[in-house]
C-alpha cells in the first residue's frame, strides 16, 4: 500500500490535502477520547463535508476501513500522519523577523507537529543577534551560507512583497523545495519547488464574499 | 446578471472563491501595467489552473469575455470586485492582542481591501488601553457592547485554542455573522455564520506532504 501511494500523489488537489490534515485533527481528537473507530459520516460531519468525499479522499492512498465498521482510529491517524510527512523532523528557517516572524516563532502548534525552527533571518542590524522567543535572529547575509550548511527543508517568508521574490531566489539557489510565503505577492519559482502562499486579505475576501452573497 | 449570480452562490466552493480572488489580483496587476484585454490562457498560467478552469469558475457569475477576443481587464476586475463584495467597507475587530493580533493589526493589506480594524479585546489589563499600530486594545468585557453599538462585519480570533468556542458564541450572540479563527481548534457556529479557520500547521503540512510525496 505505501509503495503504490507515491505514484498517484503528484495529482492529489491542494483541497484534498488540506481535508487529509483536517481528518488527522478529527482522529487525535477522537483518540484522545479514547474511541476506537469512526465511520466516514462522522468524519464527513466533523469536517463539513460529504461521506462520499471522505472516502474518495483516503482512497487515494490505499483501501482503508471495513465496509459496515468503519475506520479503526488509530490505524487511520497514523497512516494519514505518514501520508502527510509528520514522521519526522522537518527544519524550518523564519526569513523576516518582523511581526508575523515573531507570531510564527511562539506558535506552539509547530513544534507539536515536527516542524522545528532553526532560526530566523532579518537584515536589521538592532534585530540581529536577538531571539525571538527562543529562536536566534540571523543577518540575513548569512542566509545561503547556514542553508547549505545546516539544510532546513522549509523556508517561511514574512518580508515585503518587493523582497520577496529575491529571497525565493537566495533559498532556491542553495536547494530550499519547500516555500511557506505570507508575502501578499506573486512568487515564481522551479516546478521541483513547492510554493504556498497565506494571503490574509484572501481569506477576509473569502467572508466578505460570504456575506454578500447570504440571502 | 447581478440578480441572477446571487441565486446561485451558496453553492460555489471556498476553492473557487480563492481562485476567483487570485484573478481579481492578477487582473489587478494587469491594469497596473495598462493592459486591457486577457485570455483565459493568460489568467490560468498565472493562476496555476487551466483556463477551462478559468471559464468554469467565471462562467458561475453570468457570462464574461468574448470568444477569440479574450476578458476586459476593467470590466471583470469590476466584476470580481463586486462578486467578491469588495465594493464597500467591512468593519472587523480583532479578539486577542497577542503577537498574531499585532501581525494583522499592522497588515497593510486590509485596508487597501476595504477591511477597516474598529478594535482589538483583550483580558490583559497591561494591553488595555495601549495601541497596535493605531488600533485601541480594549477590555473584553466590552466586547458584546461595543458589537450591538458598532455592528462589525467580521470578527477575528487570536485567542488561545482553549477560549475561541467562548468567543464565538459571544460575538455570534451579538450578530456577528462572520469569523476568521486563527485559534488551533474546530469552532461551532450556527448555519448562518461563516467560519474560516486559518491553521499555520496545516498550511506546513501541506509542505510536508509534497516533500513527502515527490520523487
Amino acid at each position: 500500500m505505501n509503495s503504490q501511494a507515491a505514484v498517484s500523489v503528484k495529482r492529489i488537489a491542494d483541497s484534498t490535502v488540506r481535508r487529509l490534515s483536517a481528518y488527522l485533527r478529527f482522529l487525535e481528537d477522537f483518540e484522545g477520547r479514547g474511541l476506537m473507530t469512526i465511520s466516514s459520516e462522522e468524519l464527513a460531519k466533523r469536517g463539513g463535508t460529504t461521506s462520499a468525499q471522505v472516502r474518495k479522499d483516503l482512497s487515494f492512498f490505499g483501501s482503508f476501513g471495513k465496509r459496515g465498521l468503519g475506520y479503526s482510529v488509530p490505524e487511520l491517524a497514523g497512516r494519514l500522519r505518514e501520508i502527510l510527512g509528520l514522521g519526522r523532523e522537518w527544519k524550518i528557517v523564519i526569513v523576516g523577523a518582523g511581526k508575523i516572524g515573531a507570531a510564527l516563532a511562539q506558535y506552539r502548534g509547530f513544534r507539536q507537529r515536527g516542524f522545528s525552527i532553526l532560526a530566523a533571518y532579518d537584515n536589521n542590524p538592532e534585530k540581529i543577534g536577538r531571539k525571538l522567543e527562543d529562536i536566534p535572529v540571523r543577518d540575513i547575509d548569512q542566509l545561503e551560507r547556514d542553508i547549505e550548511r545546516e539544510k532546513p527543508d522549509i523556508a517561511v517568508l514574512t518580508v515585503p512583497a518587493e523582497e520577496a521574490q529575491s529571497v525565493v531566489n537566495r533559498v532556491v539557489s542553495v536547494g530550499v523545495k519547500a516555500i511557506l510565503n505570507f508575502a501578499p505577492t506573486q512568487l515564481h519559482a522551479p516546478a521541483d519547488v513547492t510554493v504556498k502562499t497565506v494571503n490574509m486579505a484572501m481569506e477576509l475576501e473569502g467572508l466578505s464574499f460570504a456575506l454578500t452573497n447570504r440571502e
